[in-house]
């Protein structure tokens, strides 16, 4: 699938982190882009995340490039605004754009000072690189650099044939642990030749975030760095009319819901992929509560790595999620097989049911009979060994 | 130290649970005594958690005898509140007790009939062993009937010396893993031969609750089993004058926080117990969600399982905590040593500190400055490969 019109990419290794291994990105537009974006909504924000708004708000919602670094969070640090900017102002003058046209964005460890000049000595270089006929490889490039404990490259494509013509939409995201988006979670960029103006692209951007990285979690922590920014630059020549703006939003919540997706399947030492799906809740937000809990529950999810059928765990996370409901009108349905009807057991082969769930894709229903029509869908991954090991040792 | 007076236990294996291990356990009063009792507050509760209720309110607050299984939680059955009293009737009948004045308890596995004549046809000989002088080792052997995945049987002893006389107080608990207690978590159950009036012993259970129970957690999820019960038969004559109340609450409070860390120390997988400590904050229950939020993050849990002075997740982990605070406001120690101040990362020796993180109890220290006066305390453990192990195959 062919990359949006008018965007270029590049990616190297700056030296911030310890491994030889690219940890800095440059996304840029040829023109000013709408931009829309969401952060994360810990307490603690990183200075890249502060510096991004702070942009956004300047610029009045236009971007004309992305510049990211893995390997230190630029978070809890002496130095964090300066170095954020710094970064900033080094690529503005080789892109020769408004500072505030840049957005910056961190991850990685927590509390340890980055220094400005690795970024800004290796920025010439990235420049420079922009212009390569290795677009395509350098926008995998770019996925990969911005990974931590990620074990793949996360991207997602989709075109929209639309009456006045093609738009493109890609899109990259990195995440592994530390992962309960609260409206943003980690990083994500995706970028769009689409002509869409600010406010709609936000808009856009706000209800495909509530159904998709609000919507996963590995481990329940939300990270002091998450940030999802869209572009969208119009180098298409094509902006769609009222009545499309519907189906380009469909397909740029479909970029987003595989690239969250991605997150969930790769969490920190997961084998599977746990989709979530609640119904017959009284409200939409008593149905995530009830899909939250469920997903952050290490009781279920350590039960799903064992392949053990143990329905009584996710009716009590269930019952932890502070809704009130009646027991006996629960069932519950894994893979598809009912192991719950109305709060009892119900008969089923579990030698089978433990074969089915060896999938790399588990499915878990959990119903309330009569009680109303809202319904959820989240995902998760199961929790094994290998996240201790990851997290152990992440920092040292 | 000495059982508390008028008291006599017994214990024995009803094939319960499938290892030939003692699965049931008989507390009796020889009168009948002052019950006070905390509940799980999870929306989803056991039959035996039910009827407890019931019982208590129909008796006013007075309780001969407790009657509690292992192997089953006799939860989400089809048969459970009838095999619940069927329980409790024929203890009832072997202690000439009014059926009321018998509270049930259950734990292990969720959604599995449990079958009322494996205990009824046990109960006699349980009954039989209860005037035995063997008090101590029936005690014991009472605490480790009680047990599921707890590799340790946890009690805990008191005496207080009072102008008229001294009372004595013992404690049993278990719980390993799903803990996180609200109100109350797993099964525990303090006798004490002081004479307290229910109203006054309910009191000092809910004060001391809040300070022991509810504030430890292995996992972060709450069963639909938990109980807490303390009983008061007045067996030692002595009943505390008013001034003299709150040095035997003291002592009660010792009791339970003592039974409550061992919980915590004891943590499926654990090898650490962990202490948080936080100060500073604005209200006891900021103070208590930030506690709770540290606690539950299974990405400190991994940190110190792995001796990692890894404070960014520390100060992450609160922010998600939904409490207002200004992140250049706050100090961390680790084991007693600085490593954040003002919000930076503060300058220690990393490897010395990593050594004194492999000791078995390790201290989490998280102050505000500058905004409040409250305090809180919270105790976890460490989440290591071993609470994965345990949980991948409880149930099959």
């Amino acid at each position: 699938m062919e990359l949006p019109l008018g965007f270029n990419f590049a990616a190297g290794y700056a030296g911030i982190r310890a491994k030889e291994q690219d940890d800095l990105a440059l996304i840029v537009s040829g023109t000013p882009a709408s931009a829309a974006a969401v952060f994360t909504r810990n307490q603690v924000q990183a200075a890249p995340v502060r510096l991004a708004r702070a942009h956004l708000r300047q610029s009045r919602g236009k971007a004309g490039a992305i510049l990211v670094n893995a390997g230190n969070a630029n978070c809890a640090t002496r130095t964090g605004a300066k170095v954020a900017l710094a970064c900033c102002q080094a690529a503005a003058k080789l892109l020769r754009l408004p500072v505030q046209q840049v957005l910056p964005a961190s991850t990685g460890v927590i509390g340890v000072e980055l220094d400005a000049k690795l970024i800004t000595r290796k920025l010439p270089e990235l420049h420079a690189d922009l212009c390569s006929d290795l677009r395509k490889e350098n926008f995998d490039r770019a996925a990969r650099a911005i990974m931590t404990t990620d074990l793949v490259a996360k991207q997602a494509y989709a075109e929209v044939v639309l009456r006045r013509g093609t738009v493109r939409i890609a899109g990259m995201t990195k995440g592994s642990g530390m992962i309960q988006p609260r409206m943003a979670t980690t990083l994500g960029f995706v970028v769009t030749d689409a002509g869409i103006p600010t406010p709609l692209l936000q808009g856009m951007l706000n209800r495909a975030n509530a159904l998709t990285y609000d919507c996963i979690s590995v481990d329940g922590d939300t990270s002091t760095n998450d940030t999802l920014i869209v572009l969208a630059n119009g180098a298409s020549g094509v902006r769609p009319d009222p009545a499309e703006m519907a189906l380009f939003e469909l397909a740029l919540t479909g970029v987003i819901e595989t690239l969250a997706k991605a997150i969930a399947r790769d969490g920190e030492g997961a084998r599977k992929l746990i989709t979530i799906e609640i119904a017959g809740a009284s409200s939409s937000d008593a149905a995530q509560q009830i899909a939250r809990w469920i997903a952050n529950s290490p009781l279920v999810k350590t039960a799903i790595a064992g392949s053990d059928p143990n329905w009584g765990r996710i009716i009590c996370a269930a019952g932890n999620a502070g809704v009130k409901f009646d027991p006996a009108k629960v069932d519950i349905d894994l893979q598809g097989v009912p192991v719950c009807r109305a709060g009892l057991a119900a008969e089923f082969d579990d030698a089978e049911l433990k074969e089915k769930l060896d999938a790399p894709d588990c499915s878990i229903r959990f119903a309330l009979q009569g009680r109303g029509k809202a319904s959820a869908r989240f995902w998760t991954c199961d929790l094994t060994e290998r996240y201790i090991e990851i997290n152990g040792s992440y920092r040292t």
